[in-house]
């Protein structure tokens, strides 16, 4: 009964289905293997996806208020599609994930609160024969960082950014696709619940346990250079955040990267999280960011930030979002480009040409 | 049958008892309130700890060779004594545990292994009515920053470092205590399993998720600003750590202090730490790296450097360490002293005139 190759999602996001907290859903609708064949989410029923998350094919899909509407799509698994700050199931989604377990669905999650240790979730799937499947789950593994080179010929890329949930993500997986696309044998690192769904492994290392961040990002890339040469890790958080600058250094550590891209999104001022009335917290200015990732990153190892992809989703009018990719160039120095929007071929040929520059294998 | 106060402790370090390895068995008995009745290792004993570590009368105990023996001095608790890389229990270990929990003792641990977790040493302890306690098991709180604010009044400091295992904690136990003397009300804060089993509270950050780092951090603070005014927490790790810098940085952006001691051992040319051959990580030179955590701690909250704490323990001479110290002061332009050695009253002097001139309630 388990699909062995392409699963049929519903995805299930309950209330929740805006650009920023929808960020698993539209992740796994853009870039996953799997068919999605329904969005479980009463707020929008009845309207397309492509409404609030843009025109591409890959978000065809309608959203149906009820469990019983999305099973006439014969799914074969429910996928839980937002990502909370702080991870935990809102208590309203229980009963629906209880009913698709009964009704013989696989449950895919990737919240802090691990789904398969729930008794009432546990007892059902065993009863209805399903799997639970918590993509945060830490790996057993529990090692410390061990000062591992990079094999000679491979070639690391870092996407560190200016805030969360900005796109690096998915600057990592369409330079992976123009790398792979320019001849080159390209990996893209899941180093988050997405990108996991996304891509069948990886580690979310916000849930590793801090001591071993730095060793699980390095075990990470290791299993990459046995897959391909170019290696493109999915970054997380910022080194500026408040709240999850500890993930982001520990990857920037850990994956010691050979060049970093530095994912922006113009447009915001001020980080965008959870935090108490009264605060703001700016975002950085962008020169002077760069200088700093490759400061602190060259405490361990040597880096370059080489590009700047820029998120241009804030001016939906083409020629503005070219004039700012303009200006980040021309402030920066650096090859710059929207890769989710407009491809991530010119950008990837920047990168390349600059990290043969920096002498990868010395 | 269980202590109310003052506990009579067994400390098994088990052929690891050096400067090294034994620093949760120094820090207990140097800065612990409990009784320390003997050492429990069989590499060196009849031998006084003393020898090893100094003359301090709070290092004056004598090791043993077996449980038996130590049980002559009616201890009521084991605790383990050593911090090893990656935080597993030694497999020659696990017989003497059993014992000790089989003659009644408490079982006072704080490695990544819970042995609460031991199914056979949750047994035994079940049987013979005493209690395991993992310092290292982290609160169920698991909670993001919020970018909270300190109160006006509150002084945060917190001890940073050019390498792990340099005395971090030390320095924050002798700044509280200059503190007290001072007559202010000072707060120290565990961020660890050693400082947790000296005063009896805390987290032990390297073993949270890392998602929750920072938030833990923020929260162990309010914590403290319930307690006292002057608050020292104690750092982990290094920012250049290849393996550590994540915990580092948490509790940097988590802790937000209004100022930072640099805690800096000179004579060491390279990071301490389980690497694989060949590699060579330099400690950081000092004004370069003091430069760079105000940058970092800057891009959360501002905060200076405002002293270096300076590990003298390579120059056993008094002459020598004096001259190293105000080599290090004349290098930073910073107060200087070593802390450890020779009391934290002077560089509280510098350290408290430098905080009021930081206008910290601004």
């Amino acid at each position: 009964m388990r699909p062995s190759a392409r699963r049929r999602l519903v995805i299930l996001t309950e209330g929740q289905f805006t650009i920023h907290h929808a960020k698993t859903a539209l992740g796994v609708m853009r870039y996953g293997r799997d068919e999605v064949v329904a969005l479980l989410d009463s707020a929008i029923a009845g309207h397309n996806a492509q409404e609030i998350a843009g025109a591409d094919p890959r978000y065809d899909v309608v959203a149906v208020a009820t469990l019983e509407e999305a099973l006439q799509q014969r799914p074969d698994s429910l996928l839980i599609g937002i990502a909370p700050v702080g991870g935990r199931l809102p208590a309203t989604w229980r009963p629906i994930i209880l009913a698709a377990i009964r009704a013989g669905l696989d449950i895919l999650g990737g919240l802090h609160t691990f789904l398969g240790d729930d008794p009432e979730f546990a007892a059902a799937a065993r009863e209805a024969g399903v799997r639970i499947v918590d993509y945060r789950r830490p790996p057993e593994r529990m090692e410390t960082s061990v000062g591992r080179r990079h094999l000679p010929g491979k070639r690391v890329i870092l996407t560190v950014g200016t805030d969360c949930a900005i796109g690096k993500m998915s600057v990592a997986l369409e330079l992976r696709r123009a790398a792979v696309e320019a001849g080159l044998s390209g990996v893209f690192v899941p180093t988050g619940q997405t990108g996991m769904m996304i891509e069948g492994w990886g580690v979310a290392v916000d849930r590793v346990i801090s001591d071993f961040v730095q060793g699980t990002c390095e075990f990470l890339v290791q299993e990459a250079e046995a897959l391909g040469d170019w290696i493109f890790v999915e970054g997380q958080g910022s080194l500026d955040h408040p709240a999850y600058s500890c993930v982001t250094l520990g990857l920037l550590h850990g994956t010691t990267p050979h060049a970093m891209v530095m994912v922006h999104k113009p447009g915001m001022a001020e980080h965008d999280f959870d935090h108490l009335p009264g605060r703001s917290f700016p975002i950085a200015p962008l020169p002077d960011f760069i200088r700093l990732h490759e400061q602190v990153a060259g405490l361990v190892a040597p880096s370059r930030v080489v590009a700047v992809a820029v998120n241009t989703s804030l001016y939906p009018d083409e020629a503005d979002a070219r004039r700012v990719i303009a200006e980040v160039a021309a402030q920066t120095g650096l090859p710059a480009d929207d890769p989710f929007r407009f491809g991530g071929t010119a950008l990837f040929a920047g990168i390349r040409a600059a990290v043969e520059r920096l002498d990868p294998d010395a």
